[in-house]
């Protein structure tokens, strides 16, 4: 199928929009992708049961010295193509995603260079995924990209939930607001962080989430992101067009492509429902396959951890004050005075451990376990830790046994620090202590500004070195949980060992700084789209004085609602974050946190409004007990709840969890009631989530 | 001894160029170093035999993001001490070496900023070194460098050889000028390279060699680069004042220090005798010990190679010209097809092997046995080479279990082509391969700009980088030939295992485009001041036509130069670089190649003159045969030599490789005569070599 200029002048006189010249649309209709070249530049556009979700955008990259792949472009071909699958997660919200979309392979030219350029458009029901392919090719084998010219322009000002565009840090609160106020909003919507570079008054990130005034839901992405810069959003909020914006690596190049190689998927998401949203499972299915052959050792981890204490509770990674400057190479810690203030100390652990097993967790995390934290921070330092070396009041053998010996792992901690070339200098090393002493997960991090200096969290370096952990560690059959990296975009689909990442506010922000009540109703239609996040939920002491008599902080949500965000937060690694002594005081409320399941035959979204409530529903891997959860915002939220997910007619046992009438986040979060009920799949709850609370639900069939 | 300001005015008003605080000469008493603190800045000078070596020149450093170390500094206190060892180096030029010199420890206060900075001298009876060291202190824990402001105030126009500053490359011919005539020829002094970055008109290298008018030899390097950006020098033409010009990182900065720490010895050599500046163990002295225990793996290397096949032949590093573009990750060889051109295959391979074994060579380099060379250079590619996997038609296994079977061992190449992650991430992996068949040396090779990008050959990143594959290969017992690497400082008697460096023009070049004729009479003063060269002498065809008719390379040398090189140019490391079938031609003058030995018991400088000869003998190690070499520049060189380093009344046998009457590096460089003379301590032998000649001399006992 080929085009002439003339051709296309013609079709073009015949639509203000222009006239596209291939189309294709999703399974059931309702979504139409039309691409054409438009004066030498591909154009695309997208609709939703004939609303515009995309108006006609313009595709391209500029390069570095050569000629940009922007313009003069001809079709060549245009291929369609459908395809239908059902495959099984190593674990995840369903047992079974079904893999189903219309392609439109379109081929290009670009004949005054000799060059050529695909572009793959691949149509969901609930969105579509396209990305840019570099064939093989005589004139194009390696280009540095200046940056990526991928348009999504709004058909109007949409509200949108939205954080500050930034190359080092995701962790902001989101802002609500319509398209148009961002630039205003912009200073408002940045606190500080260790590491943050923002490039636009208008750059937010991805995934954004939209609502259009007629109902739309719209969320940009990317899936598949693979040795290639990340993706922001940069808004001409004269004319509501979004553009692509690369990373930059530290010369300010965005990317280096060798031919044969494609771009990340670039995704939109649309419905008119938001539960569709939440229930996608488009990014995923754009990532490939799995790429690993024996998935047995990859298992969903419930765990406590020594980290509140330290987050929290003003103790200390650190484990003496002796140390102004740490130089690894030769240091004896036998000679410095422990400041007291360490609990990743062994009596300490060890507490924690029999509190695990106790509970029937599987993990304790140990953070501050390791030699070189008095300076760990803040100072380009490079050599900063060696992720080997205990401190002295640390005995990693004998807590390992420990563990072991009552059927607990301890999980690893690997802080880098951004400095990286020393991480994977050590990682082998650092692998093979965690298989000595027989741990399987490494929560990693990458607090502050990188190194090699002047490259950026998000940017191809990084990108690249995140995956290599991965890889690198799925040889051990060691699982990865890395904070601080860059946001996910489905890659666990494809390296099952990556079970979480942090890349936006936790609950550690509870404590810093707390976290709008709403924010729980956002994460999951935006940071959550790419995959899990370990948020860490679980704190039962809103009031962080209580624990550190020197901070300010407190957990803008209710207790009950920390029991939901089991639910509602997908994730195959879940933490109760507290102080074992705060559960101690709430053992009847902790018990759901005994109780929920990691990992899921089933998943259902009831009712769901971005920045206002979720409310999930999920089946227990391999068991018929559902577990059910609801966040709220500020406003809190009613629910009038349908079980006819329960099998019909079978009787089930419902512990419900929820926000006592006078419950409050700010001043009454710890106020809940526990109420037992008979339900089937025709029993309806009514059901009231206070201001930032919500309600837990457990569900257990009462003929077992 | 604290100077107030008061007291400081009136001893400067004493003199035009300040009166100094304190002062240090050495053993001999021939050189003074001074050091006062002139209006808060710290100044030093330096005489050799009353004549001004350095005229009063300041110290200090320029920080980024806090107060410079440059000025409002009072003197604390002075501490003198005497220093007198004997040691033995793993290999050297001499089988003890003395380390005697004086030293002048100055403690320095910054009182407005509560910071401390000292300055060490040390004096030697050839040169000084100084450094900073930084105490660990409350006011200064890490900082980054903006610049180091070492100045070197010259008391006159001296004659220079110099190469132009650059952060990426050292392979530059030298210039002979005065140091008023650098800038009006750096344009000239520039040639081409697969990566540099000059950075200023009067900007060059050092080791930088000067004579001064009144005939003080001069030299100025550093020593014991750790964990620091090397050094260039920027010259003030005006004033005469050269400057430190440290190499800065992807983002500028040019150190990154964390106290306690100092900086690497800037050097000064001085003498009225040429010959002084080459027997100098200044450099080596001011490096740290040995840091192995045990250094019994590391031997003396002299090898042939697969190598000038390509350099000077035309022929292949690559397997194919199937390939446009390489990736490792899903490649097949199998399915290309060999261009023929690919000398490092099995048979060849082979015949190399049984040349070596014949003639007493310990190994066989072999280049282009890995996969990737097909897109390996100048794409900022990152995934460039894995290390281990050999190409289809070169039988890794066989060939080494061929070689060891006839007592030669194979040498191993990586070639990282700048991209330095990516060999760090296969380097275990690597060195694993070597030692599982074998290997006991590598050389290693930079070529192209680095990855990460940004960063310079010279930097502080890459740096670490050389010393961490130094050590890392130590762990294997491997040692280590790193090719585009920093210029060596004296590492090697720290990591002897650093068996050589390229870091200037070698022999390649005279397949390229020619060095100078007087090359090889500059590089022993400059170059070889920090350590060994892989100069890879031994070329015998000059003609480069005869082995490639497309090549128009002449090597600027003649055939009896070209074996004077091995003892001219010191190294434990010697290549006979020419293809086997040259050496067959001349079989009567390759027998000093086989006889020359590669480790020495005591060496003398017995002529030499920066651009125009360098004669030296040398006394095998553990045997009573010397060796003589003599080369030459434009001019050729008459010598009249005494053989009063042999032994008492003893008779020799000297055979004598000397160029004909009417050789000629230029259109008669084969014509050599070859003379057998008994000799006795007693003995002068009056020899000439043509331009660009030169000649050798071996030299056994008769009565063994």
């Amino acid at each position: 199928m080929k085009f002439s200029y003339v051709c296309m002048a013609l079709l073009l006189a015949g639509s203000a929009r222009g006239t596209f010249a291939a189309e294709v649309s999703s399974p059931d209709g309702n979504i139409k992708v039309n691409f054409s070249v438009v004066e030498g530049r591909p154009t695309y556009e997208m609709s939703y049961k004939g609303k515009p979700v995309i108006l006609p955008s313009t595709l391209g990259l500029e390069l570095i010295g050569s000629t940009d792949l922007m313009d003069k472009f001809e079709e060549k071909n245009v291929t369609y193509s459908e395809f239908d699958e059902t495959w099984q997660p190593v674990w995840g919200e369903n047992k079974e995603i079904r893999n189903h979309y219309r392609e439109m392979f379109v081929e290009l030219a670009q004949p005054p260079h000799g060059r050529f350029m695909n572009i793959r458009f691949r149509v969901y029901d609930d969105g579509m995924g396209l990305r840019y392919e570099f064939p093989q090719q005589q004139y194009l084998d390696y280009f540095p990209v200046r940056e990526e010219h991928t348009q999504f322009a709004m058909a109007g000002d949409h509200t949108a939930w939205w954080i500050a565009g930034d190359y080092d840090t995701q962790e902001y609160d989101y802002t609500e607001s319509r398209l148009s106020e961002i630039r205003g909003l912009m200073k408002s919507a940045i606190c500080s962080n260790a590491s943050q570079t923002q490039f636009s008054p208008t750059g937010v990130q991805t995934s954004l989430q939209m609502k259009t005034d007629d109902g739309l839901y719209i969320n940009i992405h990317e899936a598949a992101l693979v040795n290639y810069s990340c993706m922001h959003l940069n808004l001409d909020d004269k004319n509501m067009v979004f553009e692509s914006w690369l990373t930059p690596d530290a010369q300010g190049v965005k990317a280096y492509v060798q031919t044969p190689d494609h771009t990340p998927w670039r995704t939109v998401m649309v419905s008119d429902d938001a539960r569709d949203m939440l229930a996608s499972n488009l990014i995923l299915n754009l990532n490939e396959p799995c790429a690993y052959e024996d998935t047995s050792w990859i298992k969903p981890v419930k765990y406590v951890g020594v980290w509140w204490e330290m987050i929290g509770g003003g103790k200390q990674w650190s484990y003496t004050y002796d140390l102004p400057s740490v130089k690894l190479d030769n240091l004896d810690y036998s000679k410095t005075k422990c400041h007291g203030e360490h609990p990743a100390n062994t009596e300490n652990v060890k507490r924690y451990i029999d509190f695990a097993a106790e509970h029937g967790f599987d993990q304790v995390l140990v953070e501050g376990w390791n030699v070189g934290w008095e300076d760990w921070f803040g100072k380009s330092k490079d050599y900063v830790f060696d992720f080997v070396t205990p401190y002295p009041d640390f005995d990693i053998d004998y807590l390992n046994e420990y563990a072991h010996s009552k059927g607990v792992r301890l999980m690893m901690h690997h802080e880098t620090s951004g400095s990286v070339r020393n991480y994977e200098r050590h990682m082998e090393a650092a692998y093979n202590l965690m298989d000595k002493y027989g741990y399987n997960a490494v929560k990693s991090g990458y607090v502050g500004n990188m190194i090699p200096r002047g490259e950026h969290h998000y940017g191809q370096w990084l990108n690249n070195h995140y995956l290599y952990a991965v890889t690198e560690a799925a040889k051990h059959k060691i699982m990865v949980n890395a904070h601080e990296a860059v946001r996910p975009t489905g890659l666990c689909r494809t390296y099952p060992n990556l079970i979480g990442n942090e890349s936006a506010r936790g609950t550690e922000y509870e404590a810093f700084a707390g976290n709008k009540p709403s924010h729980t109703t956002v994460l999951p239609f935006t940071r959550l789209q790419g995959g899990p996040m370990d948020y860490t939920p679980g704190i039962f002491e809103m009031d962080m004085k209580k624990i550190n008599p020197n901070s300010a902080g407190h957990v803008n949500s209710t207790l009950a609602r920390q029991l939901a965000l089991y639910v509602t937060m997908y994730s195959p690694l879940q933490m109760a974050a507290d102080i074992p002594e705060n559960y101690n005081r709430f053992m009847d409320a902790f018990q759901f946190i005994k109780d929920v399941a990691v990992d899921w035959d089933e998943s259902r979204y009831l009712e769901a409004e971005p920045g206002q409530y979720i409310v999930a529903a999920r089946k227990a891997k391999g068991k018929d007990e559902w577990y059910v959860g609801c966040t709220a915002g500020e406003k809190g939220h009613t629910s009038d709840l349908k079980l006819d997910f329960l099998d019909k007619g079978r009787k089930y046992e419902a512990v419900i969890y929820a926000d006592a009438k006078d419950a409050h986040y700010l001043d009454n979060p710890q106020a809940y009631t526990i109420t037992r009920k008979t339900v089937t799949d025709k029993s309806r709850l009514k059901l009231a989530a206070a201001p930032g609370g919500g309600y837990a639900i457990s569900i257990k069939p009462l003929d077992l």
